[in-house]
């Protein structure tokens, strides 16, 4: 009995990612696979903003695979103006979530779009074109899931306010993702995960609460991920017992988690076949493999492109040796 | 038998405006007047760009209040900067009408209050306070009325698609102001209209087919006009045959008008009570006197503030000499 694959068929992957943190790796993968990659980012972060339907993870890896990132401050454009910004504040309006003049065009496009009855999918598909982005951006869904972060003191906070308003400084009691009950994974998620040359599924090193979480809450999605033929591998997003970026190991901390790579391998438990640690925590190795899955040790700090490049190269080959028994022959 | 206004109260005005012609008289009676005038904009120009609502002659005055009016262009705000458009064009969106930076401000929030169901009139209050204007700044109406352009080729155009993407070359027919059947003035307007202390409605100097019409086209309004007591007098925007501004003059002539001040005077003549002749035309003056109603001979051309300063003032004093009989005790 043979497979259904066709011999020489192109290999397709599927990143899931958050923003910054993911969209560094998007960025090495996409350089080595191009329209060969499909990324779904969370639309959890999504919110209105000055009337605008804002989707922070999108835009970042976005802009991130247009090369027009801003680098130094992680999010927005490079080359910005923050003139509207200005006016918006003398007209007594809201300015704790900035927008620049630029990156108010994506904005803007989205929303009139949206309002027209094109799908999030679809104007993604839209923007990703102009911006001469050849893998495939796709939102986790077209249905709104709002990440609402529950805090130790009682109150709530859509997450922009708790991340950025906030800065992340309330502690933490646990998240909800509010309509993913009734959320359906997006289909252009769907048909990339039964896409027949899917040859691995990366979950970026991405916050696993607060990036990661949200994609997993839609119905039936851990059981795709656990059916697909495709292996599955995760990155850590903690090294040394530190987030890169973002607040990752101190809502770990407020939760009640052990701030390691290993905590968020059993997070991911149910459906990986892989995970990739840091060299920093290469001790952790063996045990992650004990309880949770095949490890992989890698440089997993991404500070060049080549850096980006390398990691990707790493999960590619690393899936490779991680086919499911579904997929062989 | 005494009236019911009580002596020594102030008295107030009301002006009829389109944009830039009509916004330098406007400045000119709000350097007199300040809170005791009130401005009613037409709004038959109102369209939705990029998913805004734009509001081009409400904006003109407003800005022009303000004092931050780009002189230059007539339209917009002086200092400006255009990087959200240089990056609507990269994203392929229409672009023939320019919105700043700092000018997409005001339509941000004008169309996110809007969407959270306050009225153009509540908000055009909220934006002009923002801009420490004291005098009131009322759209003609909360509903939508949209002047269509009928050309002689037999299409229609928008208003705006006519005047900036077409740049008024193609030749007129007539117009329309769709909507304006079932519209009503706004309250903001009525109020004004039955203010006892108004003293004079005066109809600037604005096109009369395209930002007066659409004002008169609301039902009800020509009556209210005629019954009000307070005198009302127009100042000609037809000046020695030509439109200081606009396509009047060229309009006039696709419709087989005389290019005339008289014209203009007869067009307004079952609600005038006082016409302003510029010096130029002064030999118009007894015809039209003897057709239409009074006439004031003044320097209508304004090229500095003084110029508007002065006249406003004649305004004034010319409506003060036409008290309606109503009026007198």
């Amino acid at each position: 009995m043979t497979t259904q694959r066709p011999i020489n068929q192109k290999r397709h992957y599927l990143a899931l990612s958050g923003g910054i943190g993911g969209a560094k790796l998007v960025l090495g993968l996409s350089h080595l696979l191009q329209e060969n990659l499909y990324v779904v980012a969370n639309t959890g972060d999504d919110f209105i903003h000055w009337g605008l339907h804002i989707s922070p993870d999108l835009d970042t890896v976005m802009y991130t695979l247009a090369g027009l990132n801003n680098a130094d401050m992680g999010w927005g454009l490079a080359d910005e103006s923050w003139n509207c910004l200005a006016a918006m504040k003398q007209l007594n309006q809201d300015s704790w979530f900035q927008l620049g003049d630029r990156d108010l065009a994506t904005h803007l496009t989205r929303s009139h779009l949206l309002a027209e009855g094109h799908s999030l999918s679809a104007v993604m598909d839209i923007l990703r074109r102009q911006f001469a982005i050849k893998s495939r951006l796709i939102p986790m869904s077209d249905d709104p899931v709002r990440t609402q972060v529950n805090l130790k003191n009682g109150q709530t906070l859509p997450f922009q306010q708790y991340f950025v308003r906030e800065k992340c400084i309330p502690e933490v009691r646990s998240f909800s993702f509010i309509g993913s009950a009734t959320a359906t994974p997006s289909v252009a998620f769907l048909e990339a995960l039964h896409d027949p040359a899917l040859a691995g599924i990366i979950v970026c090193p991405s916050n696993p609460f607060v990036s990661i979480d949200p994609i997993l809450s839609l119905p039936g999605l851990i059981q795709e991920l656990k059916n697909s033929p495709a292996p599955v591998i995760a990155v850590s997003p903690i090294v040394a017992g530190q987030a890169l970026k973002g607040p990752s190991a101190k809502i770990m901390q407020e939760l009640g988690w052990p701030q390691t790579a290993t905590r968020v391998a059993q997070h991911y438990a149910t459906f990986i076949d892989g995970f990739i640690l840091d060299q920093q925590d290469a001790a952790l190795q063996s045990a992650i493999e004990q309880e949770v899955c095949k490890v992989q040790v890698a440089q997993t700090v991404m500070k060049s492109l080549d850096d980006r490049i390398h990691l990707a190269k790493i999960c590619l080959d690393f899936a490779q040796t991680l086919l499911r028994t579904k997929d062989t022959p």
